[in-house]
C-alpha cells in the first residue's frame, strides 16, 4: 500500500463502486477511505476492501491530511459544494458529469482549481473507450475531411431521474465527445422536448449546437424508447464515420463515402457536375481496455506530473454551459440561444 | 379499352412511368396519354404500352376532352400551373408530393379543386404501404395509448436535388405519415440543418414539429449519410411502436414497454413509484400489396364515387406549410415559427 | 448461515467462482468450503467470503462429514473420480458439463447415484436461461406443430481447448436444449470436421443427429469463425421459431410461417396444392433471472425434497452418449453410428 | 441489329425473360428468337421486344441456320436433350443450373461440345456478383492463406420445387462457389434432410465435402426456414472472411482475426502458445453491375473469340456430381460417398 498517492471516493451507490474498484487497480494511487451517508452502501466497500476506512461525513474526509485526491459520484446538486470543499481543502478532484447544475458554479470551481494549483478532471468517460479513442485519431489525421455534420442518438428504455431532466442525464456523454472531437466554436443551441404527463422532466429531447461555421451538431437523448440506440453519426467532406455503440465487435466504421462538387455555370450542367462516390469500409481494431480504468490511471498521471488534463474543468464547463443554454431554449419553446 | 376512365400521365423521367404501369393496371381506368417535354423518354411508353399517346406539350394533354383525370409527375415548381389548368379544365388531378412550392399556390389548387367538385389527390404513397396501414390501424384502436412522441429518421447518401433542399425532397414522405397518424394540431415547427461547402442547400435538416399539446414530432432528413436508414419510433403512452423501413420483413414491431407513474407525495417515495414495464414484442403480418397501386386504385375509386380522398389537396397543404414554415425557421437559424 | 443445507465447490477456475456465488445467495443451501489444486485461486475465494474453508484436497472435502452436497467445476477428466468418490461419500452431486469423457463412466455415476438414492444433476445451464424456458413452454403447449429439424449454431473466434475438440466443448449446451425440446427418439449420429494445421483437435465440426421419425437436428460448432453466432431454428409444422442468443433483447421469436400441402391426384395439380403461409411474429417476454442461480436453486430443492431433476444424471449420458459416437463418427470420416 | 451473333433462348418462365432481357442489352449479340411450350409467356416478350420471333416448338428454333447460340431455361430434366440437341445442331449453348439431372448426361454435353468445339457455359449466375469477384481476388491475392473451412447457409421459406428437392434447387450457387474459390480436390459428400410429412422432396439437407488435405466445406439449404438467410464463411489461417448476401451494402467483410500456434513440449505450456489475433475488419467496395449482364457478355466474349469459358460444361459437371453423391448418401443415411 505504498504508493504515491491516497485517493478518497465520495458517494457509493451506482457508479461510486465502480470508482473504488478503478482507482484501487492503480498502481499509482492507493483508495483509503470511502465515503457515504447510508452506511449500508459502505458495508460491501469493507468486505472487498477492508483496507479502507469508511465514513459517513464527507467533511471527514476532506479534512484529512493524509488524502491527495478526492472522487465525487454523489447527485448532482451536490457536486458544487463537495468539490468546492475539496479543492479548498487542497486536494485534487475527479468529479462526476455533469460538473455542476450551472455554469456560474462550474465557473467557480475552475477558478479555485486554476488558483490552488490542483487537478480537476470531469468524469467524460466515453472519451477514455478505445472506440472514441480511435475516432479522435482518425478525425486528427484529417481523413474525413471537414466535418459536416455530428450527429448523436443515445435512447433507450431509461432510467427515469428525478431531479434532472433527460438531457442532463444523457447528453453529457454525447456533448462530451463532440467537443472533443470537433474543432470548431459552437455559438448557439436550441432543444426541444416532451415530458411524460405525469412526470415534471423532459424524457424526450433533442438538441441543436450551430458552429460558427453555420455546420450543426444534433443530439437525440430519450429515456423512453423501445429499442436501445447508441449511434453517432459523424459527415466529413471526405469520408463519413458511424461510432454504433450497440454493435458487440466493429463499434467504428469509416465509410469511403461521400460527394464532389464542381461548379457549374448552367443549371443543365448542375446534375451531372455532382460526383457520388462509394468505396471500402474499414473498421479499425479498437483497445479493449476498460474506460474507466485509463481515466482513473490519466488522473494519477495528471497529479503525480502536474499535467492538466484535457477533460479539466473547462472541458466540464463547456458541456454545462451548453445544457444551461439548452436549458432555457427549451423553456423558450426551441428558440436558439447564443453561447456568448 | 373499354373502361370508365380515362387518364393522362405529365412528366415521364423517374417516377412517371410508375404512375402509368401502376395505372395501367387498374380495372376502373385507362392510360390513353403521355407527356414529356423530351421525346426521348416518351419512346420506351410507347414500345410497352402501344396504345398509349405521347405528346410533348402538355397544353395538348389537358385540353383533351376524352380524358378525365390527369396525373402530374413534374418538377415541383411547374406542379401549380399544371394542376390549376389541369383542375380549371375540369380534369381530377393526382399530383406528387410536394404537392406545390408554397402554400398560397396550394390554397389555391384546393379551392378550385372544390369549386369545380374535382378530385386533387396528393401522392403520399407511403400511407399506402402495408406498414402505414397497419400502424395507422395499430393507433386508431388506441393500444398505444397517448402519443407522447414521433421521431422519423431518414437518412442515406442519396441524389442531391438542384432545386430543392432536402427538407423538401425528403421530409414530406414523413410528414404525411406523421399527420395521417397523430391525431393533434401542430402549432409551431423549427429547423437547422447544414449546406455542403459547395452546395446552396441544406443536405441535412432536423425539424421539430410541436403540437397544442406540448409533445414534439422530429424528424431527421439528410442526403449525405453513409448508411441508409428510414425509421420511425411512435412512442404511445402504453405501448411504443418502431416502424424500420429498411427491415425485409418485419419491418413494424409494437413494444409491450413503457413506464407507469403513480403520483407520490415525497422525493423518498418518488423512485419507488416509477413503474417499468417490458412486456412482449409483437410484428404484424403486413399487406403485401404495392403502395402505388393501391393508392391508383384509390384514387380511381375517389373519382368514380365522387368521394373525397384523406390524402386529398388539404392533405398535401398540411404538408407544404410544415415546409415552408421549416423554411423560415432555416432562415432565421431555428427560431421556431408558428402555424397560424 | 444455519441453512439446511451444506454445500462444498470443487474446482475454483473460471466457472467454480460462479458457483460459490449463486449457491452462495440460496436460501436452502451454505457454502461452507471450496477446493482446488492451486492455492492462489482459493484467496479471492477466501476475500469475499470469509466463512468458506478453502482446502487444496478435494479428498478433504468428500471425506468431510458436514457436506451434503458438492458441486464440481474441475477439467473433464477429473469429473468421473471426484463425482464417483463424492457419490459413494454420500454426497449429492452437481456436476459440469460434459458429465464424463465416456458413456461408461456416465452409466457407472448414474447407477451410483440411483443406487444411493443421492441427486446427480448435470450443469446444462442453458436449459435454466429465460429463452430455452419459455421455447420448452411454447413446444409444449403444441403450437409449432411436430417439429420437422432443429438447427443450431454456436460459433465465434473461441479459446481452443486442449483436451477436447470443439465438440466436447461447445455442443453439450445445445445437444441438451435439443433433448429437453425435441421429444423424438435419437438413432443414429454423424459428424465432420477441420483441424487448424498446427493444432490436434477438431476446431470445426457438424453434428447430424437422426430421430426415429427420419427427420434431423444439425450442429455446427466452431473455434475459429470470424463472427459470433448462437441460433437455433426449430421448424415446426405449423410454425417456426428462432432463438438467436446475440440478441440483446428479443431473444425468441415466433414465426407464424410455414405450409401446408394438399394431396393432389397429379402433377400439374401439384404446385397450385402448396400453400404459403406468413402470418405475424411474435416475441415473448423471457424471464431476466440468472440462469445459473434459477439452476442452482433447483438443485437445493431437488435434494431438499427428494426430487428427481429433469437434468440429472441420465440426461448427462445422452449427451456424452452422441458426443462419444459424434467422435466415432468423426474417426470414420463421417460415417452415421447408431445410437443402439 | 446488325450485331455479330444470333441467339435465341428457349423457356420463358421465371428466368427466361430474364435472359432475354440481359442478352438484348450486349452489343456483341442479338435476341432473335423466344420459345415455350406456353403460347401465353411468349405475348410480353412480343410486347417488350417486338423483333423477337416467338415459336412454341424448340426444335423450330435448334434447326434455325441464322441462330449462333442457345440459351436454355427449361425444367432440369429437359436440359439434357435441348441442350444435346443444339450443341449437335452446331450451336453454342448458354445452360441453367443444374447443368443436368445427372453426371453421365453432363459427361455427355462436355463431349460433345468438346467434338464440336461449341462453347458450353452452365448459368453459375452468383459466380459473376461484385461480392464473388471481389472474393476470389482475395482468396486468390493468398490474404486468407490456407483456408481451414468454408461454410455456407441458404435458408429461407422458399418456394418448394415438385421435381427435385433442396439441394438440386439451391446448392448449386453454393457448391459453384466454392469450387470457383477453393482450389482443394474434393474427395467425399455426405448428406442428411428431412423431409416435410407431405411431400416427398427433402426441404432442409446438409452436405458435407471432404477434400484431400482433409478440411471440410459444409452447405446448408432449407426451403422451410422462418427467416432468409445467405451466409457463406470462409476460414483462413490468416484471416477470414463473411459474405452476406442479405446485407444491403456490405456484403464481403474481411476479417484479420485468427489464431497461431507456436508447438509447444508440454501440456503446461500448451495454452500460452495459442496466440489470438483481432486485428481490423474491412468491407471491400463491390461491382455492382447486374451479375446476369457481366456473364451474358462473357458468353458472348466466349464464343466471340473461341476462349473456353471457366464456368464451362465441366465446370457444371463438378457440380452435378457431387449433387448426385450427395443424392446417394442422403439415400444411405448420410454415409459418405466417395467422388471417385
Amino acid at each position: 500500500m505504498n504508493k504515491a498517492l491516497n485517493i478518497g471516493v465520495i458517494g457509493c451507490g451506482y457508479w461510486g463502486p465502480r470508482l473504488v474498484r478503478n482507482f484501487a487497480r492503480q498502481s499509482l494511487c492507493s483508495v483509503t477511505m470511502a465515503c457515504d451517508l447510508q452506511e449500508d452502501r459502505l458495508a460491501p466497500i469493507r468486505a472487498d476492501y477492508p483496507y479502507i476506512r469508511t465514513v459517513t461525513k464527507a467533511s471527514e474526509m476532506i479534512e484529512n491530511a493524509d488524502l491527495d485526491c478526492v472522487a465525487i459520484a454523489t447527485p448532482v446538486h451536490t457536486h458544487y459544494p463537495l468539490a468546492k470543499a475539496a479543492l479548498e481543502a487542497g486536494k485534487h478532484v475527479f468529479l462526476e458529469k455533469p460538473l455542476t447544475m450551472s455554469s456560474s458554479e462550474a465557473e467557480d470551481l475552475v477558478r479555485i482549481a486554476e488558483e490552488r494549483n490542483r487537478v480537476l478532471m470531469v468524469d467524460h468517460v466515453f472519451l477514455f473507450t478505445g472506440a472514441v479513442e480511435k475516432i479522435k485519431e482518425i478525425v486528427s489525421s484529417g481523413d474525413l475531411g471537414d466535418i459536416l455534420y455530428f450527429d448523436s442518438i443515445r435512447v433507450n428504455l431509461g432510467l427515469f431521474q428525478h431531479d434532472v431532466n433527460v438531457m442532463w442525464d444523457l447528453a453529457p456523454h454525447d456533448l462530451s465527445i463532440m467537443l472533443h472531437l470537433v474543432e470548431k466554436k459552437p455559438v448557439a443551441v436550441s432543444a426541444v422536448g416532451s415530458k411524460h404527463p405525469s412526470h415534471n422532466m423532459e424524457h424526450v429531447a433533442y438538441i441543436s449546437v450551430r458552429f460558427d461555421d453555420n455546420t450543426v451538431a444534433h443530439f437525440h437523448v430519450n429515456w423512453l424508447a423501445p429499442v436501445k440506440v447508441r449511434r453517432i453519426l459523424v459527415g466529413g467532406e471526405s469520408k463519413m464515420l458511424v461510432y454504433d455503440d450497440m454493435e458487440t465487435s466493429e463499434k467504428v466504421k469509416v465509410y469511403d463515402k461521400g460527394i464532389s462538387i464542381s461548379e457549374g455555370d448552367s443549371d443543365a450542367l448542375y446534375r451531372a457536375l455532382v460526383q457520388y462516390r462509394t468505396g471500402d469500409m474499414w473498421a479499425p481494431r479498437l483497445d479493449q481496455g476498460e474506460a474507466l480504468y485509463k481515466e482513473a490511471k490519466y488522473f494519477c498521471e495528471c497529479v503525480a506530473t502536474g499535467t492538466q488534463p484535457f477533460n479539466d474543468g473547462r472541458a466540464g464547463l463547456e458541456v454545462v454551459r451548453i445544457l444551461e443554454k439548452a436549458d432555457e431554449s427549451l423553456k423558450k419553446g426551441g428558440t436558439p440561444v447564443e453561447l456568448i
